[in-house]
């Protein structure tokens, strides 16, 4: 795919960040045959990213593949991750998606839900730049936080 | 089935109670083409028993059907029901479980996680008794009622 090459430049900054680098991880994790291991990182994040115009090429309305829910998985276990590592608390992430791409997904520390999220379309997911992607992760992330820090007492149940 | 007729009388006390009730209740909005219609109540409820003996013929390991993860959701849905109408805030239940037959189901109230179980062998879901069955769903509502209480700030959010 050669226009899917120019999406993610090799050089682009944000691949030095900490949550690149976790999802990378976590992409790797779900790599049983090793396909991704001589990749470059660009390369192994590029599916999440979806211009509008690689976007507008879906069919609205469609079933996720197995490949979608997977980088839907990586994507909110590596949010669960960045939670963990910085309270330091476990943070357990639960997906629900019905085979039409509709779902919820949430995040828990301890007994505290501090992060929950309806998903729609997922046979669509993606974002349209690697910053967007990054953006939301750190959105979602500093909000998981603000709660965490309210209610640590729930938190630490 | 003569022998599952024996498993909950008709005049069993428990069918009276509003868990029951409820249970019922659940079990109605499932069936979509109405062949509960003219059942007695202990026989719509009948499936959620399965006594050591019945269990006994269940093989170990298997992969639960359609048919008892509805009765697996209906039973948490049912829950989720009773935790609402005692606090006056909506529960929000949500499973999720594999085709093998484990997984997780969790109950929310605003940002507070009211209940968390893990679930093994799906496909083997019951209880001894019908009186049992309320025992359970009767812990873990007092359990939820007990979290609300104590931080109701967060269930509340």
């Amino acid at each position: 795919m050669s226009e899917a090459a120019l999406v993610i430049t090799e050089d682009d900054p944000v691949l030095e960040s900490d949550f690149a680098i976790e999802m990378v991880r976590q992409m790797r994790a779900i790599d049983t045959y090793g396909t991704y291991d001589d990749w470059h990182v660009s390369k192994i994040l590029e599916p999440f990213v979806l211009t509008k115009e690689m976007k507008r090429e879906i069919p609205i309305v469609g079933d996720p593949d197995e490949i979608v829910m997977a980088r839907v998985k990586a994507f909110y276990h590596g949010i669960a991750t960045m939670i963990e590592k910085e309270c330091g608390l476990m943070a357990v992430p639960l997906l629900n998606l019905s085979h039409e791409g509709f779902g919820r997904v949430i995040i828990t520390v301890g007994k505290l839900l501090v992060m929950d999220k309806t998903l729609r379309d997922v046979h669509r997911f993606g974002f349209p730049s690697l910053s967007k992607m990054k953006d939301e992760a750190d959105k979602l992330l500093s909000v998981a936080l603000e709660i965490i820090g309210k209610h640590s007492d729930v938190a630490g149940m």
